[in-house]
């Protein structure tokens, strides 16, 4: 078997982010749940733009574009996408041009992220109400359009959510056990978001091919856990498609995945989670947006309280500081 | 001499932030400004709240507040101040009660660091339009009624540009070069911010007592040169009482002070100002506000271009990202 860590070091990619990001015991939490070992992976602080997980994808996504030669790069998301808000500093850091394009309601004052990719002079076409399927539409005729212009375009799939992007949390995981290791951190159990699922399948693989030095819990904040499981194992098939390096597990054997604190999916908050972006802020002085970090936070107590769990867990805060400022 | 560096292990204070704070080079600035060495001190990512430079400081006030066995802060400001919604973060890591007192318009929308303090649940006193001197004595006043019904608060004085606050800058020198004689970085010179003198007293000391490793720039943001070299040396005269090291330069022979960038003071911008916002983003995918750490780059960018500098720069990011989210 190839050597995961050996590929990944030699992989295309661009230096963006400020890494290895801080990991660090949560006391007054332990505290509260009167439970020994509670860590922080502080994927918020990766120090680009808003900072945030997407900083681990762009770096071998962008890596891959300019590789590729390419000189403007195509994202798509809601008009508080995190993904694009970051693949316009990303892009700023890189001197490449960056194209936004935004499907839903926009707001009359420019709020968070798209305050931010105002200020990064991001080229925004917002369409409105849209599905997911017509933004896809309009960013193909968009790529045909700069490609025909002459440009060297070169679009970012899925929010991310791609065997390339899943590389950031290959890497990711082998970062963490080195900090374990170094630091002799007794961390054994990981909680990340499922959106996508491109976190989850990152993790998952990397994870994996370590030796299993984690067991990972994917808390789903978006669809039922079938459709996860299903998004999850496509990216993780691309991934083997990528590296060449097998996958040889049973999903199952390799992670816990729980749809149970989804409420009604993306971007709809639940009583718990709101609560926790409150209780999480007064608790350690660090903010948690609403979509992704608030659910996981929620699955983690449970799992906590619940006793499903036994020696050090860490909480993977992905970020999305940015969108906060949009939804309180 | 007594040692600065064991001094400052040896201090109470309290662990609050994520450090080291990342030091990495600017490369596209390098290339816009035809310039080798230009780098940047990453105290936006302090790690607590929003981030930024009262993180440091904060680690010594609080330590002194929980050696006296304070229960209870009292921090004042505007309603956009950094080091209110910092003190708030900073309190619910620790257990502590936070209360803030706010002079100045409130707007209609809770926005940036105010929607902060209403997550973090901080007591908020609004006192409408005020002078300084009406805050302060609100703050008097409030800290004798805390103490009347059994409290124990502890006052942050003058936005913690107090000794005990600027120790903050004094282990950042430190830290500053330690980075820099582990990596092999040859940077020379800083570039900081001159608000209430803080940050600036704490370089301009510790640097000092470590042999001058460093020049040290301050860029006005406030007032004209006279009078923040006189809070300066009022805050050197106050580290010099804390610690007992004495102080024994000259100002004018350890750094370099120019209120050539102020514009009209504290919170008005210049042309200038508001174009490094959004040139800086553009360039380097950070962000920086308004009214600090963009004074500073105009001011740094002269003095490149200028030829006023030789050798590694390194622009010091004193964060305030919570504050950007009302400024535009
Ligand atoms: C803050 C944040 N956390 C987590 C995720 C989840 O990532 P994924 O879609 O790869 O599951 C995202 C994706 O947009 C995100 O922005
Ligand atoms: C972001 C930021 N930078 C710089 C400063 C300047 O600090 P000082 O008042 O110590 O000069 C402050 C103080 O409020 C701040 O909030």
């Amino acid at each position: 078997m190839r050597d995961i860590i050996e590929w990944i070091k030699n992989a295309n990619k661009v230096k963006l982010g400020t890494f290895p990001t801080p990991l660090h015991r949560l006391e007054r939490m332990e505290k509260e749940l009167d439970y020994e070992g509670i860590y922080i992976k502080r994927d918020d602080l990766t120090g680009l733009g808003a900072g945030g997980n997407k900083i681990r994808s762009l770096e071998f996504i962008l890596g891959d574009a300019i590789n590729k030669n390419c000189n403007l790069i195509i994202a798509s998301g809601p008009p508080q996408s995190n993904l694009c808000s970051l693949t316009a500093s990303a892009c700023a850091k890189l001197g490449l041009k960056c194209v936004i394009v935004n499907n839903g309601e926009e707001p009359d004052k420019l709020q968070g992220n798209m305050l931010l990719n105002y200020i990064l002079n991001a080229e925004i076409h917002s369409i409105g109400i849209a599905t997911k399927e017509e933004r896809d539409l309009y960013v193909k005729n968009l790529y045909i359009k700069y490609k025909d212009e002459g440009n060297r375009p070169y679009v970012i799939e899925n929010g991310a959510t791609t065997g390339m992007g899943a590389l950031g949390y290959v890497s990711a995981t082998i970062e963490m056990q080195k900090q374990c290791l170094e630091g002799k951190l007794p961390i054994n159990t990981i909680f990340a978001p499922g959106g996508n699922g491109g976190v989850a399948a990152g993790l998952i693989y990397g994870n994996a091919l370590l030796g299993l030095p984690f067991q990972i819990n994917i808390i789903s904040v978006e669809d039922h856990k079938a459709c996860l499981t299903e998004h999850i194992l496509k990216t993780i098939d691309e991934l083997v498609e990528i590296t060449q390096i097998p996958f040889n597990f049973k999903l199952e054997d390799v992670c816990n995945i729980t749809d149970k604190y989804r409420g009604e999916g993306w971007g709809v908050n639940t009583e718990e989670s709101t609560d926790a972006v409150f209780r999480f802020a007064q608790q350690e002085g660090i903010f948690i947006e609403n979509i992704y970090n608030s659910k996981v936070l929620v699955g983690m107590e449970a799992a906590i309280k619940n006793a499903e769990v036994t020696g050090g867990v860490c909480y993977l805060h992905t970020g999305g500081f940015g969108s906060l400022f949009s939804q309180f």
